[in-house]
């Protein structure tokens, strides 16, 4: 299909209409901008829409970022919810609760400035926007509850727009536009990638990453996952990040490990791909490499530490306490292999009763665990060892756990795990925890 | 970037999700459906996701067409609104309306059925499934005011995936896949496409065609409008679809003339696009051809003879009537020159006075006007002896309209239409139609 | 990476170059041509080259096509090679054949002719205009001798650029541009396509289209096989082309029959990809399709008719002269039931002799069983009453055969039979042939 | 149109040949090589063409490179032309200078290298590895008179291949894939770049880069070019390289300054494209910046210091030599400003006198000036401090200079050049060096 380049044509559409805006506007820029927004809406809005929306969307980006939330809350002033409408419909639904009553007052909830962002996703670059709005939002909403209404519209339409049906699953190599990969430097989450030699590697032939993209964000990954080609579970992050590709990978590796998982946009928090991806991951592998059969994570255990050092108030079995005794405080243990000759057994033990047992609410403590458990892994093995940075010693002495994606049982996984809290876990790693309890 | 086949991961990924899925379901197709639909909302859908929908996608789809509308009605009522929980938010918000209970309320309002077909929306062929849903529904309406309510939450839905910001402006031509041009000549709903060799020509260097797209309907097109290049406005319509193409269209056109445009959709009716594309066309085609200086139309005027037959009954300037009774009933004065040129004045004056004055509220009561009129165009010219053919006789004694897109009053028209009502036409037109009122 | 449009580029190019072009030429059209020509190979041509090469292409596409041989036969002389130098060099080389005289030869063998073939070649639609220039001298060979030299320069030049290394393997479907489809509809040379709908019908989910394309010649297949999948071999040719598509082809086909296999390009006559693309298809259906696991063609016999004609004159074993003798010359015989049952043994096992025994030097007389037995297939199956067409009847009668592509014996069967001329043929063939000889 | 993907196949057609390839072969790892290079040309190479080709790669790339050179010697020997074979046919050629006679000796003329060249190129890579022969052949070409033959058919099959018409010209931006924008950094040649943020640089939205490609080499540009958009004609190498990209570029530039141009592939050297791509980089930027009005360049001067050092022996106008004498050896006048300002007009006299005097045979001694003049550029202005590098101060004490690149008077330019010897020269640089002659 010729494809008019739809960039371009969007742009020369903005040209266009730019001459019928020529409106003077009076007042600051803040008032400019509320009264842009209020002609996109009006009926001139119709005519010249997507000349406007990207005129707003520009004088938003042109506000220095402390006056953007100024605007914000202008908008949501300027675009609130008609009380007094929804009212009126509530009460014709509490008198009758008719499919009637129900879509009038439906009709009667949508907030003109639900109106106003739909109409602002004309502009080229307003779905990002809108996104980098809820973004600036986000951090703020505690100290703002009055912008709560904003921001679960913002959810709400932005929830809609990125349908996990819209999502495109991309593979990422060293063929992919500099434009895409200079953002998975900049994104990577978890273990942070060093320049363009270190991503390079990654995306070497032993390797895969793969990511969600949105039709409207072409340049922007929402989520990206870094998989390594290996033979066995990986037991130690450094091997997977720092070594070096031998360009001998004609071997079958028969596992691949997630080592790395990263959400890209901060203004989509809360409208969650990740069990998505994996899922599909695991599919586009077993596809291209029907060798590969073993599915698996390397994964951190950010909240042990956190937990072990709370322990001491806790009403626990002796053994968990007597263990967490035999912990030192810092870190100079690490240095003497004496010391971690000792702790190896405890500190294991101790992390097997922190990921089976531990709980915030009914769901695990730890939020990795929760993640992974709660899209249907299993918790397959504990590693000494496994990551010496600064961060993982203080998180978790090094420790790292595989959690398992097995294809068989990822669903009875997630039920049990989703109906009764149960977590599934190897033998190797009950035994562990059990050494708390039962002895 | 190296594009993991999205459709066959997605197909691998449901073959996948089969496995789990055996449970067995009793009752019947109905039942089952609306078990696995109530599956897809629960626990079970978040770890089965896609092959769950795919499967409910498929069991709607094998339905025989009498049967959907039956498991639709079902959906409605499985999945319907929680009255009690909104009543409860609605009466907090009445006593106290804040974001807070606003925000409440929007929850109890997210009726399951809006959940299910998100959800559904993940399988291969979901949004097209939702939008074949309201297809079904929307001629219904009227019989069944209980699906009110279901109609107006996947229009809502919708209305919210295919914003206009989502939509992809593309150029039609002889190399775009023959899986999107046979839905060309399938929807064509204004002047029939007669086969291959019929498009071929519509499609050939001195024509053009547009269309909307959206990318998770992309063989699809959701709109789309076929434009000649001619030299000066075209007066009969025969002229272009018959037209055989000489091969040599290196003259440069000063005219681009929209002679058909169709909406794709019917699941989309009510969502509009039609302004937003004749807009993007005529700032293609400026960008492409800038000796393209006028853009216009060639269109019907389909309320013309329903308005005549009406007139006795009005209360109008005698002028009008007396011209309207020298009109005979059928059509058998087209084979005669001498009626012909007799009944030329007195119909052109006729439609003028219709289009410029018979409204329906305060809106022009053509639709075709209605539609031009709305988006910022004028009324240029009265055609007569335009389209000769059945229809064209029928409707409106073989007259066509030719509207004018002027790109430097588009708005001014737009506003002064919107606002007051007042509708721009040619000075040549406004005589027409004075000849009946000024006299 | 962002593609600046090629065509479109170069067409501004061709046009920017158009005003350096503005000399007066004077003389007949074809004087022109050839006054162009000069100037291409001339310095002119190194500044304005493609400007300059796409108005000679120009002026050789404008000319009637019985000038067309005319001018090139201008080209012919006017770019001969020359003789004096290619003599001097010649007796170099004989008086003292080294590296440098062997160089110095084949710097003068090179013919002005080349060079101009290879500047034409800058112009948008340069490498089709070549291709044509050969597909009209080709047929004319016999009868201009003269003409020779230069259908030998321009196979030669043909030959390096359509090397099979830079040929672009493709599959065709419903999703291909309508473009190239309508060649497939002009271009099918054994089983000819109807119109679209039935060129739908043969891109259908149970069919398999695949073509070689050159990157600069993107609209135009240079061959395309056309492929059917079915349970087992398939006996008759109708059951293919007609058999309409039920809609549902998901059992798993066990066979890939090769029912078609058309060259596009008359211009490329003797740059033979026939074999190249069968074994890439078997390649890329084993990928496509695992289940696949036989691979044959459904092909005609070409020669029998004619070689039974002729068979009386020769020295034969009498049974084969005797089996002859009983069939009779028309094709009455069809339509009755007795004769057609008593013909069966007789005319299947003259095909099988006809096959294993006739040849034309040490090669197979048939021109498709030399293609296909050249290729490494074997002759696996004669299919009586397999094309009842008229064309079918008169050259074979009815008869056509399976070649088996069996990839595991591709290459030995090439080999035995280009050194040895031995023939790979099922027991059941051969057994037929050897009732001939061995009774 | 459904890409079936042409490596992959290729690849899969690869594994499906290597069965057939299992044939023991004995002898030295150049033994080994030799012999399949002799299958491929046999019968074996038409049944496995490309197995055996890739085969045949593969040995040759595992080869340490200096026994490479061995390899492709041993080529030369066994696929040497077949000297008897051309002696009889140029005998007869002698005899009767015929077209029969001539196409019999260009048929002798072709070596077996060529046709062994012809099947390797069906190997995935072929295209690549032939580049690379050639490669490693050239710098060899003085010490190896014995393999001229062999290079001079390399050079005859590449340039046939990369013919001017098969080439792809593609714009480079920050969208390129990064396997393409890594040859940037590895391949520029004049101004190095000093890692992704300098090339970031460059790709910036007020420069250009532009490229062409073959479709056999997808991912390997062959020649590239960067321009700068600036507000006249760039005085200083500098500027253009280390400025940093402010993120402004909405003012319209009027000027495009090419001031750097790579060629990629050593072993295509000898096969120019350079003009061509200065050509169409001039009318694509015509197209999309019609603001763009003037082209230059802002080149080196490489060999003005080494024509200044050997001056004192020529026979040259004493007004030259008296300024040559001025000019001190090294490089300490640099920083002198006094010695600096006295240089400045001796040396931009001299230079203009070197850019429009000194000729190594009838053309300019400079090969910069060479490229750009025979292009048809035009000398329009002298820069003094241009180039402050350590390279730029040895070759030309710092000077550059901007050719011009009139799209009206490329070709005559060009012709006069090329005709008559005469440069082009704006009136201030040719009064300069008329400073020397006229006075």
């Amino acid at each position: 299909m010729v494809n008019v380049s739809f960039s371009q044509a969007l742009q020369a559409l903005v040209e266009l209409g730019r001459q019928y805006l020529e409106r003077p506007t009076a007042g600051s820029d803040i008032e400019k901008f509320a009264s842009r927004c209020r002609d996109l809406v009006s009926l001139l809005g119709e005519a010249s829409g997507t000349a406007l929306a990207s005129e707003i969307v520009d004088r938003y980006l042109d506000l220095p970022s402390d006056r953007r939330l100024e605007a914000l809350a202008r908008l949501d002033r300027d675009f609130a919810p008609d009380a007094a409408g929804i009212s009126d419909a509530a009460r014709k639904f509490l008198s009758s609760p008719t499919q009637e009553s129900y879509r009038d007052l439906a009709i009667a909830m949508e907030t003109p400035r639900l109106e106003l962002f739909r109409r602002l996703n004309m502009a080229p670059g307003g779905t990002a926007a809108i996104v980098n709005m809820r973004r600036l939002l986000l951090p703020r909403m505690r100290g703002t509850p009055e912008l709560q209404g904003l921001e679960y519209d913002l959810k709400h339409l932005l929830s809609s727009w990125f349908n996990r049906g819209f999502l495109q699953f991309e593979r990422i190599d060293w063929r992919t536009p500099a434009i895409v990969l200079e953002k998975l430097i900049a994104y990577e989450a978890v273990h942070e990638i060093g320049g363009w030699d270190d991503l390079r590697r990654r995306l070497a032939e032993d390797r895969r990453c793969f990511a969600f993209f949105h039709p409207a964000l072409p340049d922007e990954p929402l989520i990206f996952v870094e998989v390594a080609l290996t033979h066995g579970l990986a037991a130690r992050i450094h091997d997977l990040i720092e070594a070096p590709f031998d360009g001998a990978a004609d071997d079958k590796p028969g596992t691949a490990i997630f080592y790395s998982i990263s959400n890209c946009q901060e203004g989509l928090a809360g409208i969650s791909f990740g069990n998505f991806l994996i899922k599909q991951v695991v599919d586009a592998l077993q596809t291209e490499l029907p060798h590969v059969a073993q599915f698996a994570t390397l994964s951190p255990v950010p909240g042990f530490r956190n937990w072990l050092d709370g322990l001491a108030d806790e009403d626990l079995p002796h053994q968990i306490l007597e263990d967490a005794r035999k912990v030192p405080d810092g870190g100079d243990w690490c240095g003497d292999d004496t010391a971690r000759e000792r702790l190896r057994p405890i500190l294991t033990r101790l992390c097997a009763t922190y990921l089976l047992t531990a709980k915030r609410g009914n769901r695990p403590a730890d939020p990795v665990a929760r993640f992974h458990l709660g899209n249907g892994a299993s918790i397959e093995r504990i590693n000494w060892e496994a990551d010496l940075s600064t961060r993982g010693i203080e998180q978790s002495f090094g420790i790292m756990v595989n959690y398992l994606y097995d294809p068989g049982r990822i669903v009875s996984n997630h039920e049990a795990f989703a109906v009764d809290g149960r977590i599934a876990a190897s033998s190797a790693v009950s035994r562990l925890a059990a050494d708390h309890h039962g002895r």
